[in-house]
């Protein structure tokens, strides 16, 4: 491997991945595990607010990757679907308020509407508050999730999928977020990250656990599943991708752990299988 | 909808449906609620062995549709994958010794083994029982697993993988078998449902459960989730395919109701919503 790969200087940990801490309690852990860049969960913004949770975040010196997360635009009411464009807007003007530079869109899908209706709905709600992150400043990743997650999270499953999705929108605004978790197992990854060329904003890692016991937080750190994670991220770098490498596992077994331990591995890991 | 879909004369259910019930029991139990077809699963075999398993299926006079499964071809050691092709011959007399047509194929996946690497192995495996299944008279259905199943189950995840695979193969002894839980969410499936024009050899149901508590065993009944089975349908008919279509659900909660009110129901959901 590349010595470029061995360090962590573009390391970054979501929120959600210290899920029992809080901001100021994450901000303390990856400032006293060096961990310079972090991603911040809206949950973790809550308690303080926007303005307090930037003026904190700004304090820190920690670099500030991106906001998590926008999206959820199809619904069945047209009037949800306004709604969920001005939260996106709201959502927008909260990155902001923490000084990130990209929102991360889980789009959305419901077991109500059929998958290209949904796709349409999304398109729809992306164009619409376009412009908004445009005048903010802020741009906005598609993260392309897992197909298991078709039926209520996102109608957006492929990396195909979100590359049709920014080329119909044809702005320098809109990107995509590769998470390895939701698009390992694709066959057309290589060429459709290639495809992405320009358009990655963001790069995800974490690993597959087996089993996975639960759909949701059963994530592994990397390098104990069976993610190719170093060949992806060859691929994304390929594409232009030069930005922070987030970590972002949701896994009710290390939310347990002791954080600060917890931290340590997901360094190491990251030095030797990202 | 057409009235041809309004009767269960091309229903089939899979033992794996009924899992508490024993072979004897499942047979008496499909021919007590007039279901014609049947999917045999391995482990409801051997408690008779395949002759006396294959007596009973024809004394009853229902169809046998399928025997389930073959496959895991992928084996991180040579003599494992030679292994696998002889269970597989093995298991294709077994179907004889029922006398089912058609061997269901989960093709298999290591998390040890990169998945192209594992597409090979599959493709080779296929290749070498092939010859024994067209002497046998006995067709071999490749069958596309949900992306969530690629570390153990399958690195055929999608339609387009399994069309090329028998592209590849060209052989008329092996087709697909196209399962909605696996294939619903895949943007490409009605095109690639229609490449796959005459090789359709079997056509499972189910539904999609909201949410979906584990990864195995929580299947829904047809029409409780959000799978647009009828449009699948329409898909497949088109494609050439007219056979039995069968009621695979795999659910603990399922499981633990009574089967044969339970059996009602499914012929019920069949009828309003396959």
């Amino acid at each position: 491997m590349a010595d470029k790969l061995q360090d962590t200087r573009r390391m970054c940990v979501h929120t959600q991945t210290t899920k029992p801490w809080s901001l100021a309690e994450a901000i303390e852990g990856y400032t006293r595990a060096s961990v310079p860049g972090i991603t911040v969960w809206r949950d973790h913004i809550a308690p303080y607010g926007a303005e307090e949770a930037g003026k904190m975040l700004r304090d820190s010196g920690l670099e500030v990757v991106s906001l998590c997360r926008g999206g959820f635009f199809p619904a069945t009411s047209g009037q949800a679907r306004l709604d969920a464009r001005n939260d996106n807007r709201a959502i927008i003007d909260e990155a902001v308020a923490i000084g990130a530079p990209l929102v991360v869109l889980v789009c959305g899908a419901s077991p109500e509407i059929e998958l290209p209706v949904a796709r349409q709905m999304i398109l729809d709600g992306l164009a619409d508050i376009e412009p908004h992150a445009k005048d903010a400043g802020v741009k906005l990743a598609i993260e392309p999730l897992h197909p298991m997650y078709a039926d209520t999270r996102s109608a957006i499953n492929t990396m195909d999928q979100a590359n049709n999705m920014i080329m119909a929108l044809g702005s320098n605004q809109v990107g995509i977020a590769v998470d390895v978790y939701h698009v390992w197992w694709d066959s057309f990854l290589k060429a459709e990250i290639g495809r992405a060329k320009g358009s990655i904003f963001a790069f995800h890692v974490c690993d597959w656990r087996t089993p996975t016991r639960n759909l949701l937080t059963d994530r592994e750190i990397m390098g104990k599943g069976c993610i190719r994670i170093r060949e992806i991220r060859e691929w994304v770098e390929q594409a232009g991708f030069n930005g922070f490498i987030e970590v972002e596992i949701f896994s009710d077994d290390y939310w347990k752990q002791d954080q600060d331990k917890y931290l340590w591995r997901l360094k190491s890991a990251f030095l030797n299988h990202v």
